[in-house]
């Protein structure tokens, strides 16, 4: 348990708190917020010795850790760091919080770069006259599909509405801005339309070690959907989106809403379940497109360990 | 085509407004109201012989018939009362009303008989201490819970929000009013709930020849995980809902509905595509639960063929 | 519940004990005993008039069908034989009486008779030079393989020990005694050997309005590695162990025996659990060999309410 | 085994030869032809008694079942004839002949209406815009397809090459000569094509007891090819190609033809396989496009006990 | 073939005896028997030159692999020493058996380490009030449930008693007197269960490069029960028992024991069937649960190669 | 676009020519030529700097990688010797031409050594007495049958005639010449084989990320057909048939051949489709039979960024 030391940074409360109110959202932004929150309260930092600036790291961290359950991109990227003034020849406090800046820096320019390589890649998948299918709103996918359009691809893009809060809508609207043909359908009608799809592509929360991924709610359906209709489904993420805990025994953590984002008036005596996510197993995944080229999901343990071998290192 | 001619009955117009309208809903309840327009109109017939009172139901038939697309249940009805003018031997108007008005009250009794029986069927199906999942709103699956309760099973209910029109709301409520544990979710969450889910049981639209049955849009991705789970799915319908033109070769229509219903003011030129049901195959099904019993249905045509020859005959 | 009439002859209840305690054992046999049983109460009934009768063959029904709980065969008997009593004409109790012995004979020679066709059509699907696995002890599958033999096919056998009673045992010898070469298994080894095999064939205690068919437990596991081998799967058996039962709703009851079976002397604690039988769903079974041929399981409804309607009239 | 009676007309061993040496092929022109010669037998027969037109009508029947191995429609033919005579009232040969005469004309004639309303179902089944997939050359599917051109439904044609001997090159001209736009593709290109396609169609040779369909060498492979691509598969076929003796056991033969079909100048040594037929099972198929209607293969052994009693009574 | 050298250790003759006799069982003990015999071996070795020693080492290898068919953690943990006898740089006899005795402490250490590893991994997967089904008896699986106990989560275990040899009945003993619930049921009752059932775990005897599990007899039925019926299907084992004569195309051998332990007394002429173990492909498992965390079995080739790759260099 | 430099070495063109018109064919030989060609390129050389050089070598590559859409192991070659002369720290063209001379020679030997290795492993899965059923004519795979064959192994083989272009031919002189026993079949009578075959191995075109194999048009299908019926299906390839364009977002490409391959005189208006290739996804593929041994398909990007880094880095 956290004993709230009296030199936590306000800026790391101040970003946890809008994590948990969803005031910050997307994977992305959580991330990008959670680094620069870190590196705002080393820079900062009256530590005097390396070791009170690794206590408050240790506490920032668990404060960041605590916002929101499903966000392991946020949580590597604070890991990274911390890491980084963990291993450090450095002492001197000053020159430790010029690591955490470089570190941070860099983890973040990755995170840009990961994003065009995936985007580039990705668009090679989607062919002349396509039609692609996409399951509520992910900016990597969007992205991706932009890059398409760039890249002068006659596609048209069919959305769910995305239950229970329609996130589908900003991706048809996101979509429609780019002059792209768009279909939107109720969830539940995927498998009415998935033999008239050529392609799936969506995006991920999280991957695991066993290569599934945790996406949106009704994610699994629509993968299942697309097997049984032999329509390729793919996945667009950061591999930086890989939850070392899973390698190491723990499921991914479901994250469950509230459930007036199902229904705000209930009649009395009704329980609500309200997922935010599934897990789609690796089987139905046919390809991972992340900033190392398309994979198998089922070699991403090893791909991390090749990589990122200090995701493994610190959980 | 249909010209309209003077004579046709108002309440005929009437009763097809409404239904195309959806102030009548529900197969059962268009249904009912189809075929009391028509018994209506027969009593109040002015036709002075019989061709000029078959001329009369037959342009009834056709209006009705054009009220909405996926409603052999209604269809059979009126299919049913006008065969039995045909083949009377009968010729005196009178005396054909009260051929109609007979044919019509044993129609809608056994209507009514088969609700029963399909309840006492189905509840001994439901074990005790089981949870089941139900989609949309079945005034025939109700019905079968609710007996489940009064024979005193202990169970649970699982029930879709059943967009875009959350008919699942219908549901929850009616459950809840007669006692029975209830839990809502999205329809898209369905695969992360069906592996704790002991039985799934849907209503019915219509039937085809081919076994296949035809229900509220997600049905058959509902059944799709509930396969892959190896968790049992049943229908639970009269057999009033074949629709014998599937037979000779026709597919069921699958009525489109408005936009609205899935978004009020989408953003300009977003398509949006809004079939009402969607098509479970045969395979899919564990049984029907029907007036005669639970059946595989595969055999649903030599069913038909056994016990209501006449639907064959008349299409 | 059953008051116990003073008037039970005793052989019913001396049947239905043996019955229970596997004295009498295999459903042929019970069927048999039962049958006689009821004859002979009859015929040496001291009712005076056809309503006393009927409140003997009554109490006799209600003691025989209580004393095992998975034998259509045998109730489809007893069944068959009062239904005959409540509908003759006749009044008189000797004469009934005869009723009774003609219908009762009539009922065991046809079983006699579907034996031998199921043994003359099954032996037709057994190729030369081909290997039949089956599994626990079935006479009307020991009968057509000695059929096959009889008919110069060429083919081996390979059984299952059937745990935890062991009636492999018994089918090796049976098939050793007539020449045929045979290899046994464990049960568990199944899916190990099923690429090498060439055709299954098992036995059935119980066939459902679904088609599907209750077996020695382990049965629907050996369908499943069948078919995933593509190896044909068959069920030889009487269509009079359809139970009518699962028309209107009733699962087919799986009688639990003895721990004893599975381990004499357990540690103390141990919960152990013993279904005699499992359920086979129809969409693994090839076909049906019955003595109206071979059939799909699907037709199994419709099959019975054509050849054997009265099954249907008295549960 | 056949002692060949010095009565037996020439016409019958000439149809036979012919039938053999594939001078006549295709299921429905082969039963034209031995219905025809039996007819022509009976009226030019010298038998003084029904005994003895008996005994020439079993020779002619043993003669022309001998010609080819797969053909249940010819033999269904000949039953009908046969039977015909031995349950007539008539003794006089004369009037047998007539008799003869009369249900030979009923039976083509029939066959000629099951073309009209297998054509006239089928087009029903053929979406606009549609891509159908068909398997070697049936003239009913090429029945059906023109009569959907006729229907003026726009769609186009995907045919195999249908080795060894090419009878898609009938099925492509034939489609061209009716103006409807048709690709080839070779018989191993199905799974590469069959995502784009959205209905396939093919013709029959028997249908079994179980309602597996035997046809061309492939058809199982594309049924197989369908399914994993959730493409609908679709037989069309005359319900008179039902083989009794499927129903009693006996697997349906699968004619093995000559090498040279395969190749003309094999190497020493090489063993050549030719199966003319594959069997693909019930499970694979959607329905079965009938003159009675569209029916799930499952049922087809109650229909034929409905439909054509007599098919089972006389094998 | 192996000429018996005089030098041959008494010591490597007696383990392989017991071994192949079965009075040492298990394949960690197996493992520690052999390398231990093989350190005795060399720390009382006469050999004046490495050469010498490494002609004994050799020929203790062949009698220690030839003990057992399928015991490749034994074989690794051989090869691992002998390897380092011949990469070391020392010639001295007397250091070499240094070199030997520390390589040996090392593997036998790392064997506790990584069941330690598995125990506190496996636990976590195990969730609160589930239940978890086993085959067999595996120390590996064992240590990792009674983890789970020692981690405080509520669970109960379903095993199967294990034909031929009843290992069940251990697993049974050695839950309750862990004070966990256990049920135990017959290997053919998996099917009937796997439904009720939240997590499947079992151990191994072997790893192919493929990523398939060679384990006891049945397993692979019930990982095909468990896939059926969406129940996760993990295996637990230390990565060590990978085969690496797999990787270089020799089939994982799977050995067949005495018939006398299906039945003791069998009729004479009866051929009894009696493999050990079977062959779980790596499409039926969830994942690899080893000292390296939950893997995909996918993977198992390059994992190996890069932990372990002397396994690799040396078969 | 190339703009054809005057310094462009004749053997290039005339090598890119012979590909183009299949007078070189067979994806070993193609890359044996078009390496030689580069290597006959460089010593002829008249470039003066290494930057001349490698202008050269650029519209080399350039050529002949225009020559053939589907040749990844010619491409790997020709992508390791420019690569050599990039990397080089020598600046002399002379040299730089030895450098090229080593570096071919060495790529050369290597396709030779892994053809012997595949031979070696890939023997070693065919069991005793078995049948092994092959596609299109593979030198990979005939070398290993043959290796089969010189172990003693006794097997037969079964071919298809691979249409369009009867390449089975070829295999089944070859297989007969070996003494190998043999049989042929036509590509669509796979699935009636396939369950008494026990083993397929095919060769490869390439390898894409994913781990699908690309293959002559069939292989897709004869895959689906073994997984079907629970044959191990088998792919013996060289690791450089690896295409990395596939690793970055691009489709293998599929060569689309001659119509008159399929039908040399269509009849007008006829579209004849002929792909060369087909895609078999990795889950139909049991393991790789590869040069470092068998591998899961899933593990071949790791594979190939452990083993051919520079595969990847230079596309």
């Amino acid at each position: 348990m956290l004993l709230w030391g009296f030199c936590l940074h306000s800026s790391i409360s101040d970003v946890a708190k809008k994590i948990k109110r969803l005031e910050i959202q997307g994977a992305r932004n959580v991330a990008i917020a959670a680094i620069k929150s870190v590196e705002a309260t080393t820079t900062e930092s009256k530590a005097k010795t390396k070791q009170e600036l690794l206590v408050e790291l240790s506490e920032a961290k668990e404060v960041l850790f605590a916002s929101r359950s499903t966000e392991p991109l946020m949580r590597n990227g604070v890991r990274c760091v911390v890491q980084a003034v963990e291993s450090s020849d450095e002492t001197d406090v000053k020159n430790l919080a010029k690591v955490v800046s470089s570190v941070s820096e860099e983890f973040l320019e990755r995170l840009e770069q990961s994003k065009a390589k995936i985007a580039s890649i990705g668009s090679k998948r989607i062919s002349q006259n396509s039609r692609v299918l996409t399951h509520c709103h992910s900016s990597t996918v969007m992205n991706m599909l932009k890059q398409a359009k760039a890249d002068e691809k006659i596609f048209e893009v069919v959305c769910t509405e995305s239950r229970p809060v329609f996130q589908g809508r900003i991706t048809a609207k996101e979509m429609l801005d780019s002059k792209i043909k768009t279909t939107m359908i109720v969830d539940s009608a995927v498998r009415h339309f998935v033999n008239q799809v050529d392609f799936v592509v969506v995006g991920a929360d999280a991957i695991t070690s066993e290569g599934n991924v945790v996406n949106k709610i009704g994610t699994s359906m629509i993968a299942l959907a697309a097997k049984e209709a032999r329509t390729p489904f793919y996945v667009a993420t950061e591999l930086l989106k890989f939850d070392p805990v899973t390698v190491f025994g723990s499921y991914e953590r479901i994250e469950e809403r509230g459930t007036e984002e199902v229904w705000s008036s209930p009649p009395h005596g009704l329980i609500i379940r309200n997922p935010a996510f599934d897990v789609t197993r690796r089987d139905f995944i046919h390809g991972i497109i992340c900033e190392e080229g398309i994979i198998p999901p089922h070699s991403i343990s090893e791909l991390i360990s090749r990589k990122y071998p200090w995701i493994l290192e610190s959980t």
